[in-house]
């Protein structure tokens, strides 16, 4: 398979951000004309991403900073989706969010009924929680301890990249947590296909033509996998080494970076 | 060997807390009759928990609330064996503690210089810490990945026991943190040899006339092993199970609980 095999065959493409669109704080130099390719050929994108201490109007600012306008409904982060998934499965439980005030807000905005209570609480969710604090790994110790309430985790990641190297993230804080309570949350987030899924259900397009584009195998393609689209593996990332390049194989198509579906675009 | 050489051959006695002298808020029925003893014999004793979150003086406050009257001089913490370690090795360094206001207050009382600042830190001390927050984790991650400073942790253990079940303690925030940083830091409580050793130091008994008591092999019995003193395992543990009863056989002697040894002590 090529990537104008498929250009040609998708009208859904759901692309990674960090390491696929940009890196850090610098926009990729193909981003703004691949973006305008695709919509002048017809075709529908997505961002899908695993952080979930920013919301879709945060990234919309962030993507302004980086010079790329954008609009919040191109945005499916992993908070979006476990909103959706709690709106599905249980939508009157009142959650404990282990998260930043944006997360929470994207949640309210949602219709969720959240509470800081222990007492109260119905479910946990754990995000990438910039604004931690002790009492939450307390409340979350004693409801996990004494109660089985549903437990979701709004992506697996172990760490996260900052200016200065790495912070611990989402997954790292869920198996803090399990050294106390023996329990694992259920993942919401990259590889699983919930965030894929929900991109298709919105924008209307079926998985045979839609495609994951991104820079991390196990994440982005395994999602894509998981999902039954097809995927394209970018070498683009910050972190793509000897044994990613070797896994990207997994992919459908691997491409030096995410620019090189242009000339595809242009042949159409 | 049994409990009266032991008794015999010692003139100190170095008691883990929790599990070994009481039970969660439970004063063992036979520990005040155990230290009277000892104190009649002319035997000297000292407290040796790996619990850094509580300062000597907070335990002579715990211990009043259940019923015993103790001395500060007669606890050695993890944090206040720390503070010996960085006095005999950085003693100017500039400290950034991730731990309790009651660890800090030990340090500064020590003579220790503490900073909050990531960009005046010369080293790292990890301690029990329920007064954690995200700016500790981000300032601790900061210095990590981008300088090699002195970084210890005041014990290993995971988990630490609450009114309600467990919540993470020391060991799984060094492991959380080493997500981020690949760095773990050095081990200074229990099952290392420097908190025995210190006692020993203080009360100026050799190791030949010291003997440990404690609930945890991979803690307790470990540390007097590492120490060179004699040791025995009590029973008396909430996580006492088979196998911690199966590797008690490690220590010199076995026995149902502390009290056993006043038998020992009153056929001196």
């Amino acid at each position: 398979m090529t990537v104008n095999d498929i250009v040609r065959s998708c009208s859904l493409f759901l692309f990674d951000l960090d390491g696929t669109l940009y890196l850090g704080d610098e926009l990729f130099p193909f981003t703004a004309e691949l973006l305008r390719e695709l919509k002048k050929h017809g075709k529908e994108y997505r961002f899908i991403t695993n952080n979930s201490s920013k919301n879709p109007q945060d990234y919309v600012e962030k993507m302004a900073r980086l010079g790329l306008s954008t609009q919040p409904e191109e945005f499916i982060t992993s908070g979006l989706v476990t909103a959706h998934f709690i709106k599905d499965h249980f939508p009157e439980k009142r959650l404990y969010v282990c998260g930043t005030a944006s997360l929470k807000a994207e949640f309210a905005a949602e219709g969720l009924r959240l509470t800081d209570s222990p007492e109260e609480t119905d479910a946990i969710v754990l995000g990438c929680d910039t604004e931690l604090n002790f009492k939450k790994i307390d409340d979350i110790c004693r409801v996990l301890c004494t109660r089985e309430v549903p437990y979701l985790a709004t992506h697996p990641d172990e760490s996260c990249p900052t200016e200065y190297g790495k912070m611990p993230d989402c997954g790292a804080l869920a198996r803090f947590l399990y050294t106390a309570t023996g329990k694992m949350p259920q993942i919401i987030g990259k590889p699983e296909p919930l965030m894929a899924q929900l991109a298709m259900k919105l924008v209307g397009t079926p998985k045979e033509k839609t495609a994951v584009i991104g820079d991390r195998v196990e994440t982005d393609i395994e999602s894509g996998i998981s999902a039954g689209t097809y995927t394209i593996f970018v070498e683009s990332g910050a972190e793509t080494d000897a044994a990613q390049k070797q896994f990207g194989a997994q992919a459908d198509v691997v491409l030096p970076d995410a620019g090189k579906m242009i000339d595809a675009l242009q042949a159409l």
